[in-house]
């Protein structure tokens, strides 16, 4: 039930990508580097999910992971719901087919204009800051259709264990737990449609019950802030935060004791708040790993007894992967060779680069590899191509593909 | 003369670029986010270079540090010749009108397409590996013209002090040097036209003696290897590593005890290998300290008695101001703010991305800004635009401009 995606079994030394050997796609491509996103492996992971879980429970898919257009569309009709960051996240939330009512909108600084069109759209705007309320009641009667608001809580606790603490302390997130009230009243005298709390904790995290625990006090917290006001609360969104295995000795999320909880959570909010629904924001978790990185061997070299295996893929694909998207130790991502040979020996992963960053891998255990081989970055659905420096020293754009 | 340009003169709360106030630039360009890069700073770093520096050393700029067409263009003028690391700078440094006999082509994992079209265009390749050699001798025989290089030595030496080494010990970069004699063999008997060595040890170095030290020993080495082929030395390129000043403590390089060193070896080389120039590039020296990066406060947050000034730019356009290019520990690059009010407070300065990660000053001591004051960013004429997920959240594009 929680096996872990991240191994896909070996197709005669090639990986297979939802029926088809990773090698040919890369041929039907024409070209590396790709990244190459496995349909069956999102379908999977957003069925597990669902198993089990109190069908109450809303999923969202948080677009930022992964904003491909067709992979945005594939997950569209997967989930309840898309959560964005951005106008132009926002644009390719409706492309994708998925209606206003089931979006939802968050971001420290929404400009003007975004708000202005988050409320065109129709679309659940997360009030992160008192700043934003008269935009929104100026553009609701300039436009003539409700603004909907939810309030997005900086919490009074941290979310223990994550990778990234996006609540707690002193944030640019949110609205202080101790604010909310205030702000609650000035939303009513404003006329915006109040429709519930957005809770986001932290993110990467693979401790199960720190993510429970945030879960109980995000709830606590939302249902003690609904109590000041008198409009219904519509939804609870309790954030995200689940993580994904990265590194040797990660241990993949044990996710039934949290959708047990959910499913508490849900019965419990049936009593305190009837016709609310809880909702989770999943982003990393749900596609990461379904994708790969795939580049190929350009150059076999021995530097002083080290072997560099030199690619045409690096950091400006993939940053995340080179240890330069916010880790504090650079670790090696899972790395397959397509087309080495049998021997195994150490070698480094690096990219064409002229810097020492654009490390894909290093000092790591894999078949030989000769120029042509393929090198595949396992985990790569997440923050990959739209978290990467991309035009860095001017090499080509690399494509993504939907499989 | 090493007077640091990062510290340009205030014009009444504002600042001056090259003659105008930048506020009205960015009226001009209508937007925020913003790159506005000086000319005047470009013309006085390089004049500043050239001053006391023997007419017979040849100034490169690497246009990885700022590929923007009318910066590069705008360099081609001002100096002897342009380094390139991919065929897409390629293109631009020829769209820039260098002349192709003084652009070099450098990078540890050359496409065999890449290699044919530097043929092509008739540049200088910096061979780096042994895998290039018969690549480039049958693109020379399928084009009828010469292919001209130059090989890349991993020195037996570090750059100590430097920011990031590029030399040294198991590298991707160059051939290592003990390597290279058996190379120089292979380039002669594949008819290849051989030109000189080219040897990086490391950048961002704010250690004149470093540099020094790195350029004797990289003298030295080159002429060693240069005896084993009796074809004439044309070019030593010594490579960079001259660092900019970015974090308080930081002290500017002192830059003319370097110049002496450049002096002293063009003057024994001329004597060692008459006819041969010694070559410099530098690519954050030229242009690091001459460009702003410029964002728009669109909300002042207080969370829990911190400020926090949430702007319309951040970590996707300006990586490095983030912490996440490659540096160990985060610091604050210098910050300005026009349109603040009188009195300073501390402030953290953020993005709009939701991540923690976008965080483009750290607790600094900054005038009082309300929303629509501008944010500068300085130091960031270098590794800004290009070295940036500009995508990541689907914000809008920043643009360049060159005053």
């Amino acid at each position: 039930m929680n096996a872990p995606l991240h191994s896909p079994f070996t197709l005669a030394g090639d990986l297979d990508v939802n029926g088809q050997p990773l090698s040919r796609i890369v041929e039907r491509l024409g070209q590396t580097p790709c990244y190459i996103y496995d349909r069956s492996l999102l379908d999977q992971r957003v069925a597990t999910l669902r198993q089990g879980l109190d069908p109450r429970i809303q999923l969202h898919y948080a677009i930022k992971a992964n904003p491909m257009p067709a992979l945005v569309g594939h997950m569209a009709r997967l989930v309840d719901g898309l959560d964005v960051a951005s106008a132009g996240e926002l644009k390719i939330a409706l492309d994708a087919g998925m209606v206003p009512r089931e979006i939802s909108f968050a971001g420290p600084g929404k400009r003007a204009e975004e708000l202005t069109q988050a409320v065109a759209a129709g679309v659940l705007i997360n009030v992160e800051s008192p700043r934003e309320l008269p935009i929104l009641a100026a553009a609701s009667q300039k436009l003539g259709v409700p603004a909907r608001v939810a309030v997005r809580v900086n919490p009074d606790f941290d979310l223990r264990a994550s990778g990234m603490k996006m609540g707690g302390g002193a944030k640019q997130f949110g609205v202080d737990a101790e604010a909310v009230p205030a702000l609650l009243r000035e939303i009513h005298q404003l006329g915006l449609q109040f429709e519930g709390f957005h809770l986001f904790a932290g993110s990467q995290n693979l401790k199960a019950d720190a993510i429970i625990d945030a879960q109980q006090k995000s709830y606590a917290l939302a249902l003690r802030l609904a109590a000041e006001i008198d409009q219904p609360l519509k939804v609870l969104n309790l954030g995200g935060g689940f993580g994904i295995p990265y590194f040797p000795g990660d241990q993949p999320l044990t996710v039934d004791p949290i959708k047990q909880n959910l499913n508490a959570l849900a019965e419990q909010l049936a009593t305190d708040a009837p016709g609310a629904s809880v909702v989770i924001e999943l982003g990393r978790y749900m596609v990461g790993e379904a994708g790969y990185y795939v580049c190929r061997v350009v150059d076999r070299k021995l530097s002083r007894g080290q072997v560099f295996l030199v690619t045409d893929g690096g950091m400006h694909h993939h940053l995340a992967a080179s240890g330069n998207f916010g880790q504090v130790l650079r670790k090696n991502y899972p790395v397959s060779i397509i087309g080495g040979g049998p021997e195994t020996e150490v070698a480094s992963v690096v990219g064409p680069l002229c810097t020492p960053l654009d490390l894909l891998g290093d000092k790591m255990a894999l078949p030989k590899a000769e120029p042509g081989a393929l090198v595949v970055i396992h985990q790569s659905g997440a923050y990959g191509r739209s978290a990467s420096p991309r035009d860095f020293l001017g090499h080509p754009e690399v494509v993504e593909t939907l499989v």
